[in-house]
């Protein structure tokens, strides 16, 4: 049946976030092992949507460390042979497999430059697991529909343990006490995400829009939807969006918005009433206010309000693929590991 | 008349890129004051079409320094207030006017907590410049046109000259020397991007490409196409594009790649090669290789080549903006300076 294995693997997200969750302690004994006592920064590695989960491990990093957070250009090391000197600094490599021979070698390079180096994957017997001092195992299970889902929400909570362990955190054990049960309902309201892909189901183009935590949700939304329906989505952060990429957005042009109540929430409000007003957009907002189109869990932290953000934007990929009969599970054109060199 | 501005402020490219090349010396000296001695990291702040210079900027300082080189994301300095702790980075802010409150706020954070502020501007006396320890001045001239072009190109080089200050660099004074006259030629050739142009004049969506320095040009593009046409124009690494977003790319889409000869060629010719063949996309090449769409100019060195390479992507984005009957200079809904919070 198409889209099955996407269903089913979006189904797992509560399943694979308590295992995460109930792991914590351990995890955090791992990672302080490896982690450098005074870092000095840290640097990201990832490619497609691992690497949209690292836009979002900056955020949680940074915020948690006070220390500069950057995502690597990985052709830098692999066709231009950076030579690097990064002592103090925690290198963190996320790949599904742990397989994709470019995140491997990256990770070599940062490790062979005197840093620290942690791998999020499900394997820990993968060559990544094995390059790395630390693992974050996610325990997500094979992953057979091509878009990825519940690993990239995985990936967001391995981040989210990561600063935990070395830094500063505004959440508590009781918030991810509940974050399984907030996803399972998520999870559970389809009406919600069906009734936004009727309304777009003729669109050709779409911009996903989210700030500060959300922006990773805003690029990872625009992949799901360009990977599962062939729409031309982009996704931006708010600022970015006011900055020139506007100019595409004309009468009746579909936004999906994201945010939660928090610092990011007031500038959003107002880019989707501008879009709405101004450019005449057709706005569809997920968020834990009153009158979403997509509701987001009431009381979720800020910090860990993109997972069930996250799965929204699953939802209305999925069902905007099938409405457009294709299979959400197999994508034309896209295997599942890619190797780049 | 439609576009003068705009074609104006091309056309003062060579002339500007003189003036930053013949101020090598100087510009060394301003920054070999401020930077640190053994430094730990960059920092790069920007928004909107200098971000775009900043990925560049990424490049061109990793490889000279092999110091990690991150962009910043400035909303976790002014939504966040992270609090951060970098001495021996050096932050380096990019804004046209000097004038972005949130590029100077985040310039101060970066100061505040230890790091060297270096200031890429047209406006010594800015806001900006005064943050910063040392400023690279680019004398690029005022900009009238929205859509960002000499500022642009000036702040690659400045870029290239920071490299150069801090780190070791592939290129000699006689590159230099070289490029005003290569950019000069490119500007002369208006045939080969009109001819493009038409060939575009239909697309409703279209997807641009270049990996390692080329990148940044990649992005640029699609900004630039999408300020002046409101064509839904995306941005790609060659990496990035394989994992997921080539799904969009169906029969006579449109694909415009970028490369020159270097450790990014083949991967290019591999990419254009297979989506012509596999997917029946249009592609239309800027290269100094044969059978270009766009010629780049021969024997440019390939870490100065985006220059040339970002001409190429404002003539197209100038005639495609006319065959549509739009202002390049006045995109609709768009001003010039976006202050965000």
């Amino acid at each position: 049946m198409p889209g099955e294995r996407m269903a089913a693997e979006m189904a797992a997200q509560p399943e694979v976030l308590a295992g995460l969750a109930a792991r914590r302690v351990e995890i955090s004994a791992a990672i302080g092992a490896v982690a450098p006592d005074d870092m000095s920064g840290v640097v990201l590695i990832a490619r497609g949507s691992s690497d949209h989960a690292a836009v979002y491990g900056r955020y949680v990093l940074q915020l948690a460390t006070g220390r500069p957070v950057m995502l690597a250009a990985p052709s830098l090391h692999t066709l231009y042979r950076s030579s690097m000197h990064c002592p103090g600094f925690l290198a963190v490599a996320v790949s599904q497999s742990g397989r994709t021979p470019e995140i491997i070698s990256v990770l070599q390079s940062y490790v062979d430059a005197g840093a620290a180096g942690i791998a999020i994957t499900n394997d820990p017997q993968s060559p990544l697991a094995e390059t790395a001092g630390a693992t974050i195992e996610l325990r997500a299970g094979e992953e057979l529909a091509v878009p990825a889902t519940k690993t990239f929400t995985a990936q967001l909570a391995a981040f989210a343990l990561l600063a935990e362990t070395v830094g500063r955190i505004q959440w508590t054990g009781d918030d991810w006490e509940r974050l399984p049960e907030m996803v399972s309902r998520t999870l559970d309201d389809q009406t919600s995400p069906a009734r936004v892909a009727t309304l777009l189901a003729d669109a050709s183009g779409l911009i996903s829009v989210g700030r500060g935590f959300m922006y990773s949700v805003a690029l990872e939304s625009a992949l799901k939807l360009k990977e599962t329906t062939s729409l031309l989505a982009q996704g931006y952060s708010a600022a970015d969006l006011r900055h020139g990429p506007v100019a595409v957005i004309e009468r009746d042009f579909p936004v999906l918005a994201f945010w939660v109540r928090g610092p990011a929430a007031r500038d959003m409000q107002d880019l989707v009433g501008w879009l709405a007003s101004e450019r005449e957009a057709r706005t569809f907002v997920a968020t834990d206010e009153s009158h979403a189109d997509l509701p987001l869990p009431e009381n979720v932290v800020e910090a860990l309000a993109p997972i069930p953000a996250a799965v929204r934007a699953q939802q209305v990929s999925y069902e905007l693929a099938l409405l457009r009969g294709m299979d959400p599970d197999a994508p034309q054109g896209l295997t599942k590991v890619t190797p780049t060199t």
